[in-house]
C-alpha cells in the first residue's frame, strides 16, 4: 500500500491545482534499511526511518501515513496524535473494537485531522451512487448486498504470516476476511445506506493448518477465510454480504446492489468505471439497467482525467481521497470516513466475528 | 402453469420422436366450467372436469398432473396415489414438511411413477453444468450461492389471495419467496452439490397488510416477502441463499454459482442459454471466465432444437422434463426429482421457515 | 427450415386462440419418400407427397409453404400461383432478381396471399426496435450496421453441395453469404431504416475447392464464404453490413445497431430476448445504455407467453410470423415481408453481389 | 494531451526503477505565456518557451515531445531533428503522407531516437492480444475489425476550429475522424495483422456548414465527419473499419475484432483491462468466449501496477510507452511505432480518404 499512497500524493499537486498546499515526502519509514532506502530513492522521499518512534517524533513531519499490517496500527496511531501529527490510516482501523476505540479517543483527544482509507468511496461510480441515493431517487430502501470474493489462498502449500503474507496471520491481522475485505463492504454500506442493527453471521477456515513463514512450523490457522453475513439495517432494509478467498475465478470481485422503492444501483470493482441504475420511472417498454461509463466531467472527480469514454484505475481512488484530505484541511472540515466513522465498520465487523463464533444474532447496540 | 405444462405433453411427440409412448390430453379440470372449457377447445383436450375427484376417478386417465395452488396439491396427490395414477406435480411439493411426508407416503405405498415439476434443472445450461460438476472438473466445492429476485409485490396496492395473487395469501401459498422462489434454488442446490446440513435464516415480510382479493377485508400479510440465509453442505461447503419480491429491477433473476478448487460456475435465468465456466488449469495469461451459449448438439437437450447459436426459452425445459417422465417410464427409472427427492427441499424450506421466525440455527436433523 | 415452420403452425392454436381460423397440416412433400412419410408421422401431417406438383394440384390445400433450397423457390412459387394457392416461402426470395421478378409478377397476378419467412422481424426485441423508431425517439438516423458471423464452414475438409450442405453450392443457393445471412440483415434494414440508394461491396471465398457431397468430386467453390458492404440510405444515413462463416467463435452473432441524433439501439441474436436503448434525453449524469428484457406483456408479442423475465426462443419468432399471416387474411391486409417487399431485399443483394465482382460501387437504381 | 504525456514521463521513474534515466522536465512549450507558465508550474516543468524554435535551440534539452495540433507536426520534428533532439510526436504523424516522408527522411538522416504516441498498442490487454497472435494460437487469419465510435459533434450549433476545436478544422488537423481516430484502428491492425494491400472507402460529411471560433463566419466544413472502409490484408484476410463522431451513445468505442482459424480476439477501449479470446481448441461442450481481466502479474506490463483484479486506466499505455522510449535508448533498439512505422498508417489514411473521394478501390502500392 506505500507504492498506492505515495503515488496520491505524488498526482495531487498535477491533477488538483485548486490546492493551495503541497504535499512533501519528508520521510518514509521501514524496519529494513536496505529497502526502505530503495523506496525513499525510487519514489522521491527526501529521507527515510528504520523505527517509526523516531518518525513520530521528527518535527519536520506534520502528517503520518500508517500503512503497516493491522497490528501496529493502534500504536503508532496513538502515538502521532500524541506528537499532534494529522493521521492517514489503512484500513481496517484496528484489529479489534477495542483497539479502535482507544485510537479514537487519543485522536479526538490530541484534535487532530484523520482519515481511514476506505478508499472506494471515492471511486467516481460509488460516488455517484451516494449522490443518487442522496437525492432520493432510490425511495425506501429494501435491500443492501454486497460481496467480495477472491482465490489467491486456495492452495494448501501457500505459506502464512510475515513478508506478504501477514494477512493470513490472526495475530497480525486481527481477522481474515471480515477485516481485510468485508471492512470495505461494510464501509460503503454503513456511507451508503445508514446504520447496522444486528447481524447473523457465519465464518470459515477451509485450510486448518499452514506452515508459518516467520517460523517454519505447521501452525493452526486463526483467520476467518470466508465470512457471510446477513443483517438489518436501521432503515428497515436486508442487508446481505459474502467474502472469501476461496472463489476460484474472482481476483477481487468487489460488488454492490442496493434495492429501493423506485430505482437499484449496482457496482462492481473488476469494471470499476461503470456504475448500473434502473429507474422504474422509465416509460416500461424501454425500461432497463443502464450502463453507466462514470467517465464525463460532471460525474464526481472526473473533470480532474480524461476525456469522456476514457478510463481511469484503481490508484485514482487513493488520489482523490489524498486530494480531498488535503481539502479538508484547507475548509477546517472532516474528511471522511475519519476515525471516528470507521469505528462503526470496526463495531460491525466485532459483532459479526463474534455472530460466527456463537452462531447467533448479535445486537450492535451490544458493542 | 396449465399452459406451460399442456405445451410440453403437446411438443414431445414433434421433438422427441424416439419416444414410444404419446401424450394424449384426455381431461383437464379447473372450478370454473367456463374457463375449463374454454381451455380445453384451445389447448385441444378432449374433455374437461370441474371437480377433481371426478377425474381422479376416471378410468381413461392414466396419469394426473398437478398444477392447482399449494393447498391442495396434498389432497388431490393422495387420492391420485390411492387411483393408481401417475403424478406430476407443481412445485413446491407441499406448504409444509408434514404434508410432505404424508404424499411421499402415499405415492410410495401406490408405488406410482411421480415426479415434481422443478423445471430448471433441464435449462440445458444446467443440465451442463451438472455434467461439468459429476465429471470432477471443480473438485473440493468452498461455495454454493444462488438467488431468485424479483420486484412484482413492491407496491402495497397490491391485493392478496385469489385468481392470480394466491401465492401472497400464506393460507393458499403455505410461505411466500421460501416455497415458491428459494425452494426451486434449493432443489438445484441439492442436485448439483448434496445435502445441507444446517440453515441460519432471515425473513421478512415489508408490507404488513394487504386487501384480501377474496374477502376485500384488510388482511394481516403472512407470507415471508424476502427470505435469505446461509448454511452448510454435507460436503463441508458453504451456502447462501436470498429470495424477494421487492429487487426493484428484477424480473425473474434466478442466478447461481458455485466456486470449487479448480472451477467455478455461474449461470443467471435472465440469460438462459449461457453458462459461465472458469477453468483454473487454462493456461495463466488467457484464463478468463467462459461465457458458453449452450445451443449445440452435443450439449444436453440441444439435439432436439436448432442449429447452434439458435436460442430455447423458458418452457422448453418443461418439454426436456414431460419427455423425460415418459422416457423414466419407458426404462423403468424414477424421474428425477420424485416426490421423495423434493421431499428434501421441503426439509431445507421448512427449517429455514424456522430458523427466521426463531432466529436461531436449525439443524435439518431435526426435520 | 420444415420443422420451424411445422412447429409454427402447431402453436398458434395453443398461444393465439384470437385467430378464427385454425391450421390443418394437410400434407407434406419431400422427394424421399422414407423420409417424408416419417416426417408426417411425427409432426402429424395428414398426408405427404414426394412430388411438389401432385402437392400444389390438390384441391385440398389452400396455402403452400416453400421450405426447399433456393434453386426451387421460383418454380414452385409460380405454379402455386397459378394454382391460386396462398403462398409462404423461406428466404431468400430467390437466387436471382430476375426470378424473384418473375416471381412476384406470378403472385401478384394471381392475387394469393404472400409472405416470406424474414422471421428475425418479428423477433420481439427487434419488433420493439421497430415500434420506438417509428415512433421518433431516434431523431435523424446517421448509422446503421448489422453483421451475420458464423464459423461452420471454415475447415477446407467440409463438402459442398446435398443433403445439409446445399447452401455451399451456388447452383443450388445462388450466393453463399449474402443470400444466406446477409438477406436477413438487409431485409431488417430496410424495414427500419428505408431503402438503399447504393452500394460497394467486397466478396471472398477462402477454400476455392470442395468436394461436391453428390458428385464426389472436387469443384470449385461459386459461392462467397465472406460479404462486406457500406452503402447509402434514402434518409441520408451511412449503413455498414458484413457476414462470414468463417469468424470463429461467432455461432449465429446476427447483430444490428443504429445511431440516431437523439437515441440509438442495438440488437444481437445470441441473447435474443434483450433489447439494448441509449437515450441521450435522460439525465446526463445517469445516462447509460439500458438493457431492456424484452419479456413483458407490454412488449411485442410477449402477452402471449409467459410471465416478465421468462425468455423465449428462436422458433418463436415464426410462431410470431405464422399467427401475423393468419391474422393478414383475416383482415385483409398484406403480411408483411411481401415478395413485393423480399423483391427489394434481392435488389439489394443483386448490387452487392455485382459491386463485389466489378470492385465498383453500384446504383441500387440500375437493379 | 500534454498532461497525459507529463503524468508519463512523471511516474516511470517510480514505477519503472530498473530504467537507468531519469526524465527531467526541463521545459514546457506553448504560444500562451499565461497558460505556458501556469502549467509548468502546477506539472513541474523547470522553465517554459511560448516560441518552439526557442525550445529546439536549447542546448540543455535533449529530447522533444510534440503534442501540438497535427499542422505543426511536420515543421517542428524536422526542425527538432535537425538539431539533434530525439523526438517523442503525437500521432497522427501528419496531415498527409507527404508530410510525412519528409519527417521520416528529416528524422532519418538525422539518426535521431523517435516514436509516434499510439498509445493504444501499449494497453496490457492489447499487448497481450499481439503475444497471442505471435504465439501463433490464432492460425490463418480471415478477418479483422475495428471502430472508433464517438458522438460529440452531433449537434450543429458546435463550432469548428481554435482551442479544442482544431480537429474539426481541415487545415489544422488535415482530416477528420480519418487521421484522429481510424488512424489508431489502423496503427494497431498492422502492428497485429501485418500490411494492407487496397483500400475501399465510403466518407461523409454530415454538419456541411459551422461557425469557426476563431474567425466567427460560417465556413464549410471540411473535414469527414465519418469513415468506414474495407480492405484486404496482405496475409489474405479481410479488413473492415468504421469511425465516427455521430453514434449516439458511445464516448470512445474503440473496439478490435481478430478471427484466425483457431481463435479469435476481441477488445473494447469501455472495459480496456480485458481481453476476450475464444479458443476452438477447448472441449467443445464448454467452449466459449473467455473474458480475461488483465490484471495478473504475468501479464504485459502488470507486474508494475496492483494486485490482480485492480483496473489500471487509459494514461498508463501512455506511461508504458514512456518507459518503452526509455528502454529503447538504453538497447539501443527503435521503440516502436517508429516515424517509419506511422508513415505505413499514414499511407492508409491517404489512400482511405483518396478512395471516400473518388469511389473507387484505391492500391496502397500507388501511395
Amino acid at each position: 500500500m506505500g507504492r498506492t499512497h505515495s503515488n496520491a500524493y505524488k498526482r495531487i499537486g498535477d491533477f488538483f491545482p485548486e490546492l493551495n498546499h503541497k504535499i512533501v515526502l519528508k520521510a518514509v519509514c521501514s524496519r529494513s534499511a536496505n529497502k526502505v532506502q530503495a523506496f525513499a530513492e525510487q519514489w522521491g522521499y527526501e529521507s527515510f526511518e528504520t523505527d517509526w518512534k523516531a518518525l513520530v517524533a521528527r518535527e519536520d513531519i506534520d502528517a503520518v501515513d500508517i500503512c503497516t499490517p493491522n497490528d501496529s496500527h493502534a500504536e503508532i496511531a496513538i502515538a502521532a496524535a500524541a506528537a499532534g501529527k494529522m493521521i492517514l490510516c489503512e484500513k481496517p482501523l484496528s484489529r479489534t473494537l477495542e483497539e479502535g476505540k482507544q485510537m479514537v479517543e487519543a485522536i479526538e483527544k490530541a484534535g487532530v485531522a484523520n482519515t481511514v482509507w476506505y478508499n472506494y468511496r471515492r471511486i467516481p461510480a460509488v460516488t455517484l451512487a451516494k449522490q443518487i441515493i442522496d437525492g432520493g431517487k432510490l425511495g425506501k430502501i429494501f435491500h443492501y448486498r454486497a460481496n467480495f470474493l477472491q482465490d489467491w489462498t486456495i492452495s494448501a502449500d501457500l505459506p502464512q504470516g510475515g513478508e506478504g503474507l501477514w494477512r493470513l496471520d490472526v495475530d497480525a491481522a486481527g481477522s481474515g476476511v471480515t477485516g481485510d475485505l468485508l471492512a470495505h463492504c461494510i464501509d460503503t454500506a454503513l456511507w451508503l445506506n445508514g446504520s447496522i442493527k444486528d447481524v447473523s453471521a457465519m465464518t470459515e477456515t477451509f485450510v486448518k493448518e499452514r506452515v508459518h513463514q516467520l517460523t517454519g512450523q505447521v501452525q493452526k490457522v486463526g483467520i476467518d477465510d470466508a465470512c457471510i453475513f446477513h443483517c438489518h439495517f436501521e432503515n428497515g432494509s436486508l442487508g446481505l454480504f459474502e467474502s472469501t478467498r476461496y472463489a476460484r475465478g474472482h481476483k477481487a470481485l468487489y460488488t454492490l446492489e442496493i434495492n429501493g422503492e423506485h430505482a437499484s444501483l449496482r457496482w462492481d470493482l473488476h469494471d470499476l468505471n461503470r456504475l448500473e441504475f434502473f429507474d422504474h420511472s422509465d416509460e416500461s417498454i424501454v425500461r432497463g439497467w443502464r450502463s453507466i461509463h462514470v467517465t464525463d466531467g460532471d460525474q464526481p472527480y472526473m473533470d480532474k482525467w480524461w476525456v469522456p469514454g476514457l478510463s481511469i484505475g484503481y490508484e485514482h481512488s487513493f488520489v482523490h481521497q489524498a486530494a480531498d484530505f488535503v481539502k479538508s484541511i484547507e475548509n477546517g472540515q472532516p474528511c471522511s470516513p475519519t476515525f471516528r466513522d470507521s469505528l462503526e465498520t470496526q463495531r460491525v465487523c466485532e459483532a459479526v466475528i463474534a455472530s460466527g463464533k456463537t452462531r447467533s444474532w448479535q445486537q450492535l447496540s451490544a458493542y
